[in-house]
């Protein structure tokens, strides 16, 4: 794949200038036109909003606005690119909310890596915003900056690559399930990668009921006994791992029965794809480069999904961040709850018909309507889990 | 006029929802548009930003898009009315900059009224934005604020309130001397309020080439005798004001050509008015409630300028902001200096043809194309004045 920029590759044809553009809802034509917009109309509204803060959310964009945050530290998959580099990944991501959910996002690509000061940038920009997803922040600074902002800011935050990926892997591990007949309450799983994905993949799997999962770092798998773990691997050495097993990726894959890959090509080999248990479920996640493409387990994994566009079975965050954030803002949710994401990762699983499933589709296609589905049932969990007074509310 | 929140008022119907909405400005319907735009393609975009950092101009929202900064101290006249009070007039702004120069403004409200921390927030926004615009920041802060983002940001920086006004009001400056026939080496103007918009205008006033200019704040004229200045009042004192002029706002408007009203109802009468020299021109710029209205003059002002839209010859910063970003992102500015603050002022007078002038018309009409000719002068001036390499810098 080159990476040359040239107006004669499409990637780079697409995103000359830029993939968003900020456009008006109103009518600006005529003079009467600016007094309604502009002034004076617009400070009428001002001091409505001055008056009874919470009519912001029905003059101005704010109720329909999704800040996308990033420090650059963990771009797609790539690492540490920087906030500049990161735009064009936002942009992508605005895209998706626009498209699918009809909410207006923007990319925030912060030039600070200081975890105090995103958390100040971020409650500074509260106003303008009706949420905050987090994109693309390194572990463990991804896990504190999250922590704080769901503490100090009134309006849901939500880091994308963690939960949000969560979901969507939740729903795939649902129906992988049903293909290949097992209980969620029998699987063993094998996680590549302890890192911010992982960690709340590891917990939604737990929530699923899940029994036994065992993550993986470069050492190997992480247990109760081992030493030196920071604090994001000792959630994992908590939470995981009931049997406190040890041993290389290699040897835990032996006789599991989902692996997930969130670490790259080369963590694993076909063999250890041989050595799991019957009808391999392969979560192969890494972006832009998973740790198996499809081709390559065929007739080995019963069931391969991978983070690609281009491939079948797309794991990605964008099945979920679009319906979650317009069900959260939807019925102002203060915040984004456990009930809520697994709400989305029922409501995605139940898209796909059990035929499909026969045939080897274990999440819907996101152009399948999926976003309103899910804003629909995240609405209601939040709702019922009391993180939003209704419809009503406000 | 009233303040009540109802959709039948058709200021409120048109700000319901927000002004704004972010779009996608490529095709997202498709598994093969997703593949592009989305993942795996961003990612090459991003490791072309993160390898030449300068790309981003090219393959990024960035080159088209200005930050809207604002902490809600001095909302359009009307005070502190707050961050989230100050949406719908960002939103109003940005209206104006997709309208009239095709960019792509972004409403930011911050939360917090520190030098400091706006200035460190605005920092770490940058990655993401071309140019920042500062708006309804109130004095002395939005001075500090501004002096300190332009010399520790890489991109254009101005305070609107301070300086589109000021360009304004010096095209009308250039136009209403030339109507009444009097020179501007000539002109003793009086300004009324001594915040951010009449520091700036005097300041430009002065490079037209105006000899006396004589600020009033609530106690009077401000001279260099006078005890107790603010930081920015003393500018006043050093550098307006020849003859040390004491007294009234009323007593020195006797015998003055222009008065300039910054500082709302009230503040001068007619009777002050009828004292002025003959032809008196009046520029009546407190919003949203201007110090005098055309009907109210009449017979008494040879010609009368407003900041409203629904009055004739608005001097608005519309009529300045969005050609001069246009135009110092043409060309990838670094900066905006004095030189292209006058070409913008100069090009702005010179719109209004001398039959006009004639007929009491000082200022263009907005929808007449000003910002196209504005961004055009304005860029020829950057580069003329080293702000910038030309249009194929970078």
């Amino acid at each position: 794949m080159s990476n040359t920029a040239d107006r004669a590759d499409p990637v780079f044809r697409l995103h000359e200038g830029g993939k968003l553009e900020m456009r008006g809802r109103v009518p600006l034509k005529t003079r009467e036109d600016l007094a309604l917009v502009y002034t004076p109309g617009f400070t009428r509204v001002a001091e409505v909003i001055a008056r009874h803060p919470a009519e912001a959310y029905r003059w101005s964009m704010k109720a329909n606005t999704v800040a996308i945050v990033t420090d650059g530290t963990a771009v797609s998959g790539l690492g540490a690119l920087g906030p500049l580099a990161a735009l064009p990944v936002m942009e992508g991501k605005a895209l998706l909310f626009k498209e699918f959910a009809g909410l207006d996002a923007v990319p925030i690509c912060l030039n600070s890596t200081d975890v105090d000061e995103i958390v100040r940038v971020v409650k500074c920009l509260e106003p303008t915003f009706g949420a905050v997803m987090l994109e693309d922040i390194a572990a463990p600074r991804c896990f504190e900056i999250e922590d704080r902002l769901r503490a100090e800011l009134g309006i849901p935050v939500m880091h994308d690559d963690q939960h949000a990926t969560a979901v969507a892997a939740s729903a795939a591990l649902i129906n992988a399930a049903k293909l290949v007949d097992k209980k969620i309450e029998d699987l063993k799983v094998v996680i590549a990668g302890a890192g911010a994905a992982g960690t709340s993949t590891a917990r939604m799997f737990t929530r699923l009921g899940v029994p036994v999962i065992v993550a993986c770092d470069r050492q190997g798998a992480i247990h109760a006994g081992r030493e030196g773990l920071t604090n994001a691997k000792l959630w994992f050495a908590r939470n995981t791992n009931p049997h406190r097993e040890k041993g290389t990726l290699s040897e835990l894959m032996a006789g599991a029965d989902v692996f997930v890959g969130l670490a790259g090509p080369g963590v694993a080999t076909l063999d250890d794809l041989r050595a799991m248990a019957a009808d391999p479920i392969v979560f192969a996640l890494a972006n832009p480069n998973p740790e198996f493409v499809p081709d390559a387990v065929a007739g080995v994994a019963r069931v391969i999904a991978t983070g690609r566009s281009d491939f079948p079975n797309q794991i990605d965050s964008g099945l979920c961040y679009p319906g979650m954030f317009r069900g959260a803002l939807d019925v102002r949710a203060s915040r984004i709850t456990e009930e809520m994401k697994l709400a989305a990762a029922a409501t995605i699983a139940g898209l796909v018909d059990d035929a499909a499933i026969e045939r080897g589709r274990i999440v819907p296609d996101i152009f399948e309507d999926v976003a309103p589905e899910v804003a629909r049932a995240v609405a209601e969990a939040a709702v019922a889990c009391g993180a939003a007074a209704g419809p009503d509310h406000g």
